[in-house]
């Protein structure tokens, strides 16, 4: 068994912080909340759902049959956080969470708190919903982080224990159940049990979960489940409507989507199996083509929180855009990159991790968005029907909480987001500060990169250690100028797929510099809601406009998109570079009270509208914020 | 018993062609529909329900408990067509259905056939959504129509017994049951009654309802009430939240508030009660200045068909916009006129006549929607599930079948809302071509008005028969360069709450001429939606654009709201005038597939979009349709 250590760990000013702050509180916060002792938080019972099942506490098991994933997040967050900041009281809090799910394990490697303490009559009687192996394969996503961090497989084993178990239940041999999870992540989290252990296992039935689903009968054959059946979670909400290879457009629950979408780029990477490939890229083109938010975020529908039935069907207001589905679509990219390093999934990648997803957190670390609208007016948002699911702020909990473990182990794990590597061809994807130790044929170089990102673009890397390699830097959709040098001299640039190659050798110091200013972008006509209007995007951030930092009635201004854009570092949320954009307001004053419509010819009055990191929004209290602006 | 006879017959090229056409055609199709008998229309059952509860016919009551309404509106439509085509069959066909109601009666006066055949045990025991009242109500007006129409009181006289035992039953009389209809319409209706016959116990008990409303307990004290109660129908869908005159803002079920607002606007005029009066302009205000839609239908939330929870809620797309709240909207219009003539009240009446309503029936007169959305683009309403409630094209009935023969009798009964008059003082609202009589202290006058309206501005009016009075004409907020002439000499425009006044007799030759050219019209910047958009209005009229005329992606066309709207009469629904507007296609060009988002400088080319009136959207097939522009 190899140690596969955590790649990159952060040391810049935008993402060490969040590091920092998530280690420091958020680890102990979400602690106090799966414990129930944080006050105003929604009920959890994580913890003591296992410490039931283990038979050392006494009670019922609360909560949904997704609850012990929480506590998976947790433990795989608590993990990285180790990386950063090695805590004798967490490693051993960790090592007795272990203990209580080594008692929680059912004797025949069965692991869950639902169908153990509640419905143990029924384990895998609802595969669809029941997310018993979703939760299993959050639980191994921990035991890899837990492995990574620490070196010990103690988690590890109980898992390696319920994939055993797993490998009987399931397959194509009689007396087996021949279907798949409705809930996929279990997938993925094979892979990366098998890239660390080296047991084919764990990538056999990664294929056959990817392999059998959508092919009949499945869990579509189950009893009720056709009876169960709507128009938003038909055999498509669980993309079971067709075996993946036949699929043509991302349909479905988005987080199940990019979660089977990552797990299926892990065996087609693993098995190099091309036909599964095909299908990826032209689902990944789907999906960024036709299905995305600017925010990189995914899923535009409540119902279902899928996939909407159409392309381009992607309203700002009422976006669903889950958080985690922002998480999967960063895992996917990642992925794809792993299998074919192209720069346009690293473009994705970082969109998505520097928007979509951090704006699922709050800048205090404590409070979370579930649904992240890109345009929110309070009044309308809180009295629509059709805008239940918008919340004007961040909760300190959920019901449903699968998304705040999540950014919490994205944001800890971000690390591991930086680099892809094969044999000594290491590929650089996001440029924030850093420093990581990568092994080559001749040993183990450390590189140190210090950057401005994402305020400003470029980098400066040390190289020291041992070995040497070829560094692919990646050249960013968004930068102008790009220039490379090593030792001072300029290099030439010349792109293979989005990345420029320059060998390293213990004593480099690369240079990488490029400018992204802020330009105005526009989405295409398809999308109803957006025609005739702009978003800012500066580098990987996308912008938005906050009543805190306007005036309220934000559709009332106009940019003209053929004005310069505005840079400034302002002291908002330890440092960011704020962007004023010039345009006017439009028919926007002096309207008299029961005034509703007028004729005449319009007022229009010079205005400028200032704009923060989207990521940001939220954090002054509850205002209207706008990502894309009317243009004049 | 005086005889109230109907007051405007048209004669025009506007109206009159779909009065045709509804007397022709509409008042039998819908009697096949009542009767089931026309293939592809929703089930009603209406009439055979009536012959059930008679002993005529064997049988289970079908339908809504509202059912025995859609029968209602359909004899006072009727009875509207004998105006124009007096029709020995139509004539022998009312007195059958009225042989029926006859039979169908109680002996205590009750008449309700889902009461009487289904639910006997529960007469008024479901007073809030049981619409006992409320189809009494319809029946009551539609009895006053035929009583109009041919002078016959037998109707007239089955609802008086009727009347007799709602008296009986409500009051705050010991064992009398003190609360008020959850559907509100029987108000009005009694108001009608009372103006016919003289009989003050109509007013009184329409007096009671209005007075009762809202007052604790009523209906809210029901058992059950509470536990059915939810957000958006709670007390104040029926609009019992309060009593009316301390209501500061119009709530709940769009076309139940119409409808009691009109009921008591009749109280108010007919008991001088100003406390009354007061409250309505308080809530007219509210509806007209921050509620309406600029077609004129009001209640823009299809969860309880009501008006949003806040102002200046007025969704384009997923507009709630029942037809028959429309309508209601006319309805109280015209009521505001009887009490007091302001062109305020007759400008908002005629922008709802012409367009909201409408909007509602297919230029073929047999098709019709319930809800009346302001843009469409049919992929995204027919897949989002809170467009649900929108449909792409007309139908041909409806399970809740209140707006097709509630338009048909607006139509039919268009020439009631023309005039209005106080003595002699003759008040002219609308200024489409018809012929009058009208009765003066020294006898009747017979008006006969040529007008090209909605097209052209003004009219001209040939006075006859005897008598003499006061005209006054209304002068539009759209009309420019109002003229008039008298005998062929000016007269002086001195115009009084918007109507210049002019005295007539016998052989006197009125004209009156006004432009009215098409403009932009630019809503509140508090109505989200349409900030920094712009509508087209000409006259009365509202104009759309629609795919058929254009191109689809209309929502990439932004109009110059600096140049001139071009004019042209168009050989379209029998003629039209259809308008031009110049613009640019923003950026709406030359996307690749798979191309959602991009920078760089946006393309714009010269494009220009063809608009017909908005009511005759949805005639060519489905497609996108927008009555906002953006704006250049």
């Amino acid at each position: 068994m190899k140690k596969q250590t955590f790649v990159a760990l952060m040391n810049d000013s935008f993402w060490r912080p969040k590091i920092d702050l998530f280690a420091a509180e958020g680890i102990a916060y979400q602690w106090r909340v799966l414990n129930d002792a944080e006050p105003g938080a929604a009920k959890s019972h994580s913890v003591r759902n296992f410490k039931i099942a283990a038979g050392l506490a006494e009670g019922e098991h609360y909560g949904k049959v997704f609850q012990d994933s929480d506590l998976a997040k947790w433990i795989e967050a608590a993990s990285y956080s180790l990386f950063y900041h090695d805590s004798p009281q967490l490693r051993s809090r960790l090592e007795e969470v272990i203990g209580i799910l080594e008692k929680a394990q059912q004797s025949d490697g069965y692991l869950n708190t639902y169908y153990t303490i509640k419905e143990p009559e029924n384990r895998f009687k609802n595969i669809e919903n029941g997310h018993e192996l979703y939760c299993a394969g959050h639980m191994l996503e921990a035991a890899v982080a837990y492995y990574d961090a620490t070196g010990s497989s103690r988690l590890l084993n109980i898992l390696s224990r319920e994939v055993d178990y797993f490998l009987s239940i399931f397959g194509k041999n009689a007396g087996q159940l021949d279907t798949y999870p409705g809930h996929e992540e279990i997938e993925l989290a094979l892979a990366k049990a098998f890239e660390r252990t080296g047991d084919e296992k764990y990538l056999d039935l990664a294929e056959y979960f990817i392999n059998s689903r959508g092919v009949v009968p499945g869990f579509l054959a189950e009893p009720g489940f056709l009876s169960r059946k709507e128009r938003f979670r038909g055999s498509d909400y669980y993309q079971a409507h067709a075996p993946i290879r036949e699929q043509m457009t991302a349909e479905g629950h988005a987080v199940r989507a990019m979660y089977l979408f990552s797990g299926a780029a892990e065996v087609a990477r693993l098995k190099n199996d091309d036909s599964l490939r095909q299908a990826l890229y032209r689902l990944w083109d789907n999906v960024t083509g036709k299905r995305m938010y600017v925010t990189g975020s995914v899923g535009s529908l409540k119902d279902g929180e899928r996939f909407s039935l159409v392309d381009y069907d992607l309203p700002p207001d009422i976006a669903y855009a889950e958080t985690c589905a922002a998480i999967g679509l960063a895992m996917w990219a990642y992925r794809m990159l792993k299998d074919r390093p192209e720069a346009r999934f690293a473009d994705i990648m970082e969109r998505v991790l520097y928007n979509g997803v951090l704006s699922g957190v709050s800048h205090d670390g404590r409070h979370y968005f579930y649904v992240n609208p890109l345009k929110i007016k309070p009044a309308v948002a809180k009295t629509r029907p059709e805008s239940e699911h918008v919340k004007p702020s961040r909760v300190k909990w959920f019901g449903t909480a699968c998304c705040p473990p999540n950014v919490m182990r994205t944001v800890l794990g971000i690390g591991s987001y930086v680099y892809t590597q094969k044999d000594d061809d290491i590929y650089m994807h996001l440029y924030a500060g850093h420093s990581a130790q990568i092994m080559t044929a001749r040993g183990e170089l450390q590189l140190s990169v210090c950057s401005e990102m994402p305020w400003k673009g470029g980098m400066q890397m040390r190289v020291s250690g041992e070995g040497s390699g070829r560094l692919w830097l990646r050249v960013p959709d968004y930068a102008r100028g790009f220039a490379l040098s090593k030792n001072g001299n300029d290099e030439n640039i010349q792109a293979v797929n989005g990345y420029v190659p320059v060998d390293i050798a213990p004593g480099d110091v690369i240079e990488a510099a490029f400018s992204m200013e802020a330009q105005f972008v526009h989405a295409n006509p398809n999308v109803d809601e957006i025609a005739c209007k702009a978003a800012v995007l500066r580098g990987p951030l996308v912008y938005c406009a906050e009543e805190a930092d306007n005036f309220p009635l934000l559709s009332s201004f106009r940019a003209d998109a053929k004005t310069h854009i505005s840079e400034e570092k302002a002291n908002l949320f330890g440092g960011i570079v704020r962007l004023t954009v010039q345009g006017d307001l439009y028919d926007a004053i002096s309207w008299g009270e029961g005034e509703l419509y007028r004729t005449g010819a319009p007022k229009r009055i010079p205005a400028q509208l200032h704009m923060i990191p989207y990521s940001l929004w939220n954090n002054r209290g509850e205002g209207e914020m706008a990502v894309w602006l009317n243009i004049i």
